[in-house]
């Protein structure tokens, strides 16, 4: 299943980590910018996905994992969506597993097209492919159902928001219910349900969570009341939260979580004061594996 | 303002009533889609594309706005986003204001790009250049603050999910508040402060909500709760409401919320018996209206 290929990538090479690919034309070294015609929507596209598969390149033996950002995609249009398609194929094609943070969702018949074009099929044919899709729970069941199916019959992985890193998730997923939980906590126990019968080899579920870096406690929180889910957490880095922020999340005998990384790889070169932005970006990597896996201690990887 | 030039739409064909272009290949009769190649995407993309255009022309005196889901474009990747664009620059050119329904919604710097995509600028250049966007609230104020941003920038609206129309809406939706609302009440609330500094001359303002017309009671109780606030009401025909169910949504002075068909329309071919698309969706758009300005009697728009 996908979730143990994940859970054996991040042991193979010692690093519950996830490049996130949110990349924008102003992360590119102007150097590297002048070589396409970033004015028009192509050009710009090209380049993003150049640099991207030169990330990829410099990340293949440190990394397992990319997240590409929609968004900074669907911003030019076509040509983005081919740049998207690229970065996703190329990254596969390398050996990477590819989460497509999309944070779809919606009614059940339109969730079912939103699943196929990220992780299912149309026509028979895959679309953009990805190994996993970021969900967004706001519709309920009936806008999950359809993911769940296609993570059964293509082996595929999502994970739903539960609670997010930015800093107005508190606005509404932290308000307490009459029960007493907060309505992430809510979505956390329905995510447990909508999880089972999709638990792999090593425990975890396909259907996992996002839960921001940026909340400790609640993290830890959620990370006793949900065991069988594995969490992608953002926020890591450029959002402020450290390794020692994020030990608690982890299952210190299973791992169970994955940080993302976007901002802090994309923009290292700016850090380090360099054009090699592949190179940074490789730098920075290691630096977050030792940052990351020092708070970690003996976590173990199977 | 953009939220006036739908209401005055509306009142200029006195039909209350939005085009759901939710298109699929599976919408067309055969004989249409023999036209092209609709084994591969574009040829697919191409034919609901041009199907779109002929609906379009069919509705153009009965319907004032048509709203695009971008889930059935994302299907066919690029070749469905070029029928997207051309889709909404169609209606755009022919008078007919445009709903693109993408439930977006991220952390503030990922919606920007997403605001950015679909209702604001790139490089200067709109991208898909929608009138008003769908958006989703769970990850709260930073997530809509871009949008609501992009609304004044460049006169557009947006319409945050309230209460969905499916049902497992009330999955999350309906869960109860330690204060005594519905976590959709509190949403709504949100939405009434977010709303705030957007009103147009009509009195409502550019962010609306969407309140699912397949919640009768609710609806009603919403529409008294966000005086200022215009709804957009999913649910209609296929999805089980009638006009009756709609009428407490509206508010009889003043109009304030636009329902929206989209398998019914699109469909309206099979149940009339005949390939010709164009002519059943026209007939059945009228019947629509009937229903809908019978209900709700003398409502009176400006």
């Amino acid at each position: 299943m996908i979730i143990d290929r994940l859970i054996e990538a991040i042991g193979a090479l010692g690093n519950p980590t996830v490049a996130g690919l949110d990349t924008r034309i102003e992360h590119l070294p102007e150097s590297f910018q002048k070589r396409w015609d970033i004015g028009t929507a192509a050009g710009a596209a090209q380049a993003i996905s150049a640099f991207n598969r030169s990330l990829i390149d410099a990340l293949i033996d440190i990394v397992p994992c990319i997240k590409i950002q929609a968004a900074c995609y669907e911003l030019y249009a076509e040509a983005g969506l081919s740049a998207l398609r690229d970065t996703a194929g190329y990254a596969r094609s390398r050996g990477m597993l590819v989460i497509a943070d999309v944070k779809r969702g919606d009614i059940g018949s339109t969730s079912a097209a939103y699943s196929a074009a990220w992780i299912g099929r149309c026509g028979g044919q895959p679309v953009f492919d990805a190994d996993f899709v970021t969900v967004n729970p706001y519709l309920g069941a009936d806008g999950i159902a359809p993911f769940l199916e296609d993570c059964r019959r293509y082996d595929k992985g999502i994970f739903i928001l539960v609670k997010t890193s930015n800093p107005s998730s508190s606005e509404l997923q932290d308000l307490r219910l009459a029960d007493g939980r907060a309505v992430y906590e809510a979505v956390a126990d329905r995510v447990a349900v909508w999880g089972e019968g999709l638990t792999g080899s090593h425990g975890y579920s396909a259907a996992g969570a996002v839960v921001g870096a940026t909340h400790p406690e609640q993290g830890a929180a959620l990370r006793r009341r949900m065991p069988g889910i594995f969490f992608l957490l953002p926020g890591y880095g450029a959002q402020g939260a450290t390794g020692a922020d994020i030990v608690r999340m982890f299952d210190r005998e299973r791992g169970g979580a994955i940080v993302n990384a976007s901002r802090s790889l994309l923009t290292a070169w700016r850090k380090r004061g360099t054009d090699d932005f592949a190179s940074a970006a490789r730098d920075e990597a290691i630096s977050m594996r030792e940052d990351i896996m020092g708070a970690l201690g003996r976590v173990r990887y199977h």
